[in-house]
């Protein structure tokens, strides 16, 4: 069953606490040289069929709609991922 | 600047709420096709310098200790995108 990756992230002009909170606690726990952390979303969605161009935009849409928040996120990408079957 | 993604998703075996109420709105929504949803997150590191595999081996255990939790989240991969500059 072929896969759809949706990437979401905060915008870049939007403040990312939780992003903000992982960077500050990486050099506390010992981990060094990271200057910044953005955290943001990840969906794996099971397309039942192929994933055609019409599947792709309606599922575009879903993600710009449903699974991000447009006035504070973006949807970096949308990857598709065939299946093993 | 180089950048490390990293990718955390719940464990199979781990119910996922999220994605479960994510996968219920879809048709409700409109969007047809879509057999489960799951839902992760997703982590862009700025490093400073070269990643070096010293230095995604350190990130690779803040990704495992701090970024997810062990006991229902796997870490399904790192990944490297280099900086623009």
């Amino acid at each position: 069953m072929p896969r759809v990756v949706v990437h979401v992230m905060p915008k870049p002009e939007i403040l990312d606490p939780q992003g903000k909170a992982v960077a500050a606690a990486l050099p506390r726990l010992g981990f060094e040289g990271i200057s910044s952390v953005r955290q943001g979303k990840r969906f794996e969605l099971e397309v039942e069929g192929e994933v055609t161009d019409a599947v792709l935009a309606n599922l575009r849409e879903a993600a710009t709609t449903l699974l991000s928040n447009p006035v504070i996120e973006d949807v970096t990408a949308l990857d598709v991922e065939e299946g093993q079957a």
